[in-house]
């Protein structure tokens, strides 16, 4: 089973990779373009089998290792 | 409208954060954890109402900034 986790910064928080995308693309002439995020995702192979196991691992190494839990968010999607 | 695009590395192309992420997990317990790979979403507010529009213009920035498109392949969803 595969699992792929989106990770972005949560609303409010500053992200400064995002302006530097945004004022990168103004720069070449890409006009009628407001904010810009930018995030991670992380595709894993899993052993798993069970939908429902899979995700609560998935979930648990997201708040070990995969997303900073203060300042991130993360949506997971088994595919 | 919104447009999000996923960047991911091509296959065959060493995923070095992608290992360090694996290491991490086994060195946390997580065992059944396969491959691991890590890759960009950039999440952009458009001006753009008509679709194939955007995603033209989204795919044109992919090219010029967004992606590294002799390293990476990218997938655009609008939102």
């Amino acid at each position: 089973m595969k699992a792929r986790v989106h990770i972005t910064l949560k609303p409010g928080v500053l992200d400064p990779e995002g302006k530097a995308i945004g004022r990168g693309l103004a720069a070449l002439g890409y006009d009628g373009v407001g904010e810009v995020r930018q995030g991670k995702v992380v595709e894993l192979d899993l052993a798993d089998t069970e939908p429902q196991a899979a995700r609560d691992r998935v979930d648990a190494m997201c708040r070990d290792l995969l997303a900073n839990t203060v300042i991130e968010r993360y949506e997971i999607e088994l595919i």
